[in-house]
């Protein structure tokens, strides 16, 4: 029989698209089980139970919190913090001391990591209380998971920035870079890939954190394409990295010793795409060359959302309360899919996804390193959700000329 | 009577996600009149016309025309040329070659000038034209004009952005600086106002090229918004410049002799973000402090766009076929505001709008020159559009502490 008590729900981590549909889908499934006296939201995840700054989900409306359903970024307010046992400790005092039955943290895989050891200080202490981890983000690189809620949305923005970036480019030729989030998985910056419609269309280049970079080889490739086409769109993954694993904003930075970008921040800053360009300016004598570095537009941007994404986000939420107070165990809740494209959830143990990160399999990415495969096509495409705008080129024939022949 | 022959219409300058609505708009209604006896399309604005690169749009599907109308930035492709006489004197030759009776050219104050000397050219040579401007620009800096097809759309954008940068850095705390494009003309800009919902809500500073911009100020400005809140969300006009005119960006870099970004190229490059957030975590220690630089995703982003905006742009196109087969008169289509809202069309002379630039009126930025007016947000919300995203912030109440009291 399931615990009588309360529910806290915290958020974690980097904001999403989505995460606030996690957040709604449990408070409106918890709220319908008796055993449930009450549905706490912590403000600022961790730091907020450790500081008590919990607001009561059961006074809210439903209609509210539909809206913030739609709403991106964490609702609750989020942190960087990574607790550790003692941090974990006091986690767990406050839980007890509010009678806290079900701990639900919506987050990536350190966050996985902290509720197992909050369920661990839990179980020394004898205190009866399950812990869920509810997975979530962009970067698409929890383990066991097919693909975690938020990246699809993300995804989604991505694949239509390409779209545009095909589009000005071609209007006024040149070469675009386009860096995209993801430390050290590239899903995020794959996903540009379903910008391609036309033949002509790019991202001509593809390059993730998943394979070595190097500026010559990197080179080679804008001028190989930009010589046969006039133009040339990348994507590129923030954390691409040398031969010996340094991010190379970090080593681009320090051999032309510019220090103004900080610590190596790989958000936030236009730091490796300008260096980039600097280098294809000076070394392929291309003078229309332009870079985004699409930085915090892409987890946030209010307005571009999967709706795959969307009820993904939504269902991971609620089956979390479903197992929790019908099975009554602990652990972490991964998306399975089941076909072309459908999905299920089953609950998996919290230490076969806390701090463990997943990269691009082999068989996504091309040989040459600088592109994606068809299967990584075929996984993707379902994940950014219906109504994807399409652009449309003209096809009408050319006229002869009358003044002269060229 | 109007005349019998062709129709060419060039698009020129920056895209816009809207000036395929204005092409297609000009053709399927020319396409109407049987003195038109073809419709040409010159490829890459005045330079395909020198170069004699038409498309026969006679021969393009019209279901095909209605998906290009959808699909952002110029679907013709574009060219940065600025025509001189002889460059107009050689256009002008090609036109009378292929016994062009109507040009159309949709683009900026620059493209309206092209017209008013290609129409004199013509004039000169007794060689009986009509010559019509149609606008767009996303800068929406021209004259006479209420506002221009694709500022709408390019609002949309950017205030869409500021809604998720709010939320973004209300989860995390600190301090977030949207750079949007803008050399001359503060209304792009500006319309990160539309973002504001809820009070606390940024953009918190808005910096215009219209008034100086003075670094103290700024970082005054920012330590009492965040000295206050916790946060401050600034929206930054990449056109910001110093008491003797010279752009920000420029000065700063040969401040601290950094000549990684280029040329002073004021869109395409993280510089002047970079270089703004350096200021402020050096000088107000500040440390979360990050910048997106929105780039030529505000203008090209496939999926967002202002249907006030599409209408207007498609009736723009429509509206200036109608004066020059109906009137046989030449011209610069603008549009006026009639009501709230409501808009209507009309001509008026090349030399009215040609090379001219309009700013944001004083009563429109507020007394400080860090924000905007009521007013301003009254002009610009019709032009965003309907079924704009609106976030929503949870209203629980909060729950008392029960281990601590602070």
């Amino acid at each position: 029989m399931s615990l009588t008590g309360k529910v806290l729900i915290a958020q974690g981590g980097g904001p999403t698209a989505v995460i606030n549909q996690t957040l709604v889908g449990i408070v409106l499934e918890a709220r319908k089980y008796p055993q449930v006296t009450k549905v706490y939201g912590a403000v600022k995840g961790v730091e907020g139970i450790v500081s008590e700054e919990f607001l009561d989900l059961t006074q809210e409306t439903t209609h509210n919190l539909e809206q913030v359903a739609l709403t991106p970024s964490s609702a609750l307010l989020s942190t960087r913090v990574k607790p550790d046992s003692k941090y974990c400790h006091e986690i767990f005092k406050v839980l007890k001391a509010h009678d806290v039955r079900y701990f639900f943290y919506i987050g990536g895989n350190d966050s996985a990591d902290t509720v197992r050891i909050v369920n661990e200080e839990a179980k020394l202490a004898n205190y009866e209380m399950r812990a869920i981890h509810v997975p979530k983000t962009i970067d698409n690189d929890l383990v066991i998971n097919d693909h975690t809620p938020g990246y699809g949305s993300a995804a989604r923005f991505v694949a239509q920035a390409f779209m545009g970036a095909n589009l000005d480019v071609r209007a006024l030729s040149g070469i675009y870079i386009g860096v995209v989030m993801g430390r050290n998985a590239g899903f995020l910056t794959a996903a540009s890939v379903i910008a391609q419609k036309y033949p002509e269309d790019g991202p001509h280049l593809i390059y993730l954190p998943e394979r070595e970079f190097s500026i010559d080889k990197f080179l080679n490739d804008v001028k190989q394409i930009y010589d046969r086409t006039g133009v040339c769109v990348v994507a590129l993954s923030e954390g691409i990295r040398d031969t010996s694993g340094t991010p190379i904003v970090a080593s681009l930075l320090k051999d032309i010793e510019v220090d103004a970008h900080g610590n190596s921040t790989l958000s936030g800053t236009g730091a490796l795409g300008d260096l980039l360009t600097k280098e294809i300016k000076e070394k392929l004598k291309i003078s229309r060359v332009r870079c985004d570095t699409f930085g915090y537009l892409q987890r946030s941007f209010m307005g571009c959302v999967s709706d795959v994404d969307q009820h993904e986000a939504r269902e991971v939420g609620e089956r979390a309360v479903q197992i929790a107070l019908w099975k009554n165990v602990d652990g972490s809740v991964a998306i399975e899919r089941t076909g072309y494209y459908s999905v299920d959830y089953r609950l998996v143990e919290l230490a076969e996804v806390a701090g463990k990160t997943k990269l691009m399999p082999d068989e996504f990415i091309n040989t040459a390193g600088n592109h994606v495969t068809d299967a990584f096509k075929y996984y993707v495409r379902p994940l950014l959700g219906s109504g994807l705008p399409s652009p449309s080129l003209l096809r009408a024939p050319k006229v002869p000329k009358l003044l002269r022949n060229d």
